[in-house]
């Protein structure tokens, strides 16, 4: 589902910060709708996330169980898999559940990175 | 009290934060309530603090008395002693009481991290 | 629990506001803490709040169990009966329960104030 | 699906504000989902609004095609049928769209208020 | 270029609010662009402003000259006369040009508005 | 000890807003010092407070015991005193004392102010 | 100095805001800078204020001695010779001096305004 | 087009920090306008960026097609032909689209600073 | 004066902030009052700070003359002497005087802190 | 015109931190004032900046021309000349002109400095 497009600028290492306040899925326990702020931070190589893909992969999670945890590494992993960047940083902000907020940050660096 | 779940991605070191505004207690010297903003940050090895389970060991020292310092100790060696965490960082921020503010920043870590 | 004192100024309708952000009580139905700010705004007449009196009447709910719209309600009553204020308006701001705040505002005035 | 529970002081006119910063549902025309911050603010007669069935009503919104200005005058047809308010006020605030931020304000009130 | 659709609560008086932080114009004097946020605050009779053509419309001014005073008035006439609605207020907040900031708020109301 | 000048102005009703965050005086029961912002805004008539003297005066209460509604009250007076203004508000917004925020507003006004 | 241009609708009542935090003039006592935010905000008849010499006005107070409430004043009363506006209120907030700030707020009206 | 004056103290490392809230330019896939906060850190060499010059450069783009990306690096790479600066940061915050805020983040330096 | 208490986990490094808004003391060449904002970030030893003789010793300066590097100095000083940290920092941020904001920041370390 | 004092604890780094938020100069093309923000850091080795001369000497500036990078290198120049510190930075934060801000940083080290 996800899309990409050649980096215009593969010669140089440089950031691209994307950041979506209306991510939502529901709890795999209680069925109820959690609400995140998706925030991805990456160095592409070859190719950048296309943005309307993006929308519309983050949207598929919608009506799907998805724990905290889990949820934001394979947001990683799927974007890891489909652009493979130098480096990308995924960070969850969830709302307000039981009087505590949840922040869950994943990274993700090539192996042979400086 | 603390309850945990399986790290579903222990192959790779990620943040966790959770932070709950609701934490209170009482002065041991003069029994009134204390309040802070407690906030937990920690990398997970094999397992993850349970929300649930949090919220509950939190509410559990609204009778007891505890002193700041002692309290945000305490939190972070009950938290370890749960999950075994690869780094943790327990942060107490207690409302003003005689004109001032207090905040307690209480770090663990595995004595083999890089 | 409320005591008071004599206002020093009863021929001057002037304004007297006492806000706490450390209100906490007990849900009735589950039992777990709720926590709001309590704001008081009145115009005193012969009587004013007594500020350590206020804090401990306030600090009496701890333990107690208290829907928000009947415990503010209340608090303006047990005022009220305390003091015979001219005015007075009650606001409690409850923190967020299943994705939710409230605010709850009630408001007494003598019968024949203009 | 929305449930009461008595007014607790039904003798007197008071303000009680419900705000849900987690709304959503889906736009008729592209199926794409909205986002709202959804605020109501009513003076309750003989009922006020239960919390956990509002929360259940706004989320059965989740899957529903529902234009903005549409959605909050039900939402507020609908609260008025479950409770019959002296007066109620709706406030949708929308998420921007096109580049544009929409917030949609509906009020109710008994034909013989003062 | 303005489009509408019928309102869908017509018997009702409630307010619908657009904004947007993307106006952009040129000064009449010297070419150079000038930057506004838009708002647009109406109580509608028979009609709403469809969201996709005000962005057009909006849209439209980008390479027009029009000083902040005149265009601020003219989107509100091209408006009254696309809806006729029973009120509207348009606010323009312009850049800062030579150290002073520019707002202009404009309003129209039918004769007969009790 | 407060002193005045000429108001430029005297056949216009305009309003003057002087604001000290630098009050500080010392608790009657305690002897502890206590805090506020002091907010005075007034129509002057024939004469406007002088900045310096308004300075020392606020100055005076550093070593004095005064309780908050008493001094606010004190301030309005003098000031009254000092400059008869048309009307006249002092708004003194102390600093937290056992939890709680206290804001006092005295107002004055001629008695034939329309 | 103070240039204008015709209302382009001046069968409207409508308000133009004007801000400037660039305000500056010399303390006639003391002759050291003091500095104010300038807002002004009218209801235009037949003329507007020109940004441009609006810009040169307020900088031709740079090197001139003015008294807070004097200053304020003066800048409405040449405003309203320039442009004779339905309403005008000017308002300036001169930056902390002896650790107190001082607003100023001139209102002008045309006597027959309803 | 763009414009460089002088270095005044070539000398010394020190960094300049230019920021514009007004730029804009046209998505290539659709024709419609997007909108960014352009923000440029460099340490001068020999020559600095001239600010009249930069204004006029970053109003070229108005009616450009450009993708988020592309841009951000070719702004980066003109300022570099024209000042050749010792190391240089541009920074484009893109407005929501679609939901998402984009930002793009480049980075020059000398091959051989230290 | 400053009081201590044995530190609950000398084994462990950790950090405890306290913060006074409500520091004043008496410029000595004026001998007007000062106002500051005074934060102590320490890692203790054997001893930590005891709240309530710090809120006296703080309290012992309003009556004194002290120059703003002075004092804060001084209070490092003091406090080093009084708990013997492993490290420590004074922050003092004076109110605006003549224009001018002030900020003091004095540390201290072990000699052998790794 | 810079003065100076001992510094009272020179066997001690530490840090001060003096922000004028009142320069003003004049812009040596147009003639036209500009204004900013001037912060000043640096660690005191013999003397510190005396804070009332400091004040005079920035408003020695308010008529003289000044472009934004000369002048912020010029008070570094003039300030390390007066005090010859450890450490210094100054930082000048200029207000929009041309619809862009522009801040310089300027730092000053002594040659030994560890």
């Amino acid at each position: 589902m996800l899309e990409s497009f050649p980096n215009p600028n593969p010669e140089r290492d440089y950031q691209i910060e994307m950041t979506s306040p209306e991510f939502t899925c529901l709890c795999p326990r209680t069925g109820q709708p959690d609400f995140a702020i998706m925030r991805i931070v990456y160095v592409p190589d070859r190719l950048c996330v296309e943005l309307k893909s993006l929308k519309l992969y983050l949207w598929s999670y919608r009506n799907q169980g998805a724990f905290h945890e889990a949820v934001t590494n394979r947001i990683l992993d799927d974007l890891v898999a489909a652009v493979n960047p130098r480096s990308m940083t995924v960070t969850g902000t969830f709302n307000v559940r039981g009087g505590i907020t949840t922040v869950v940050t994943v990274h993700h660096e090539w192996a042979d990175r400086p």
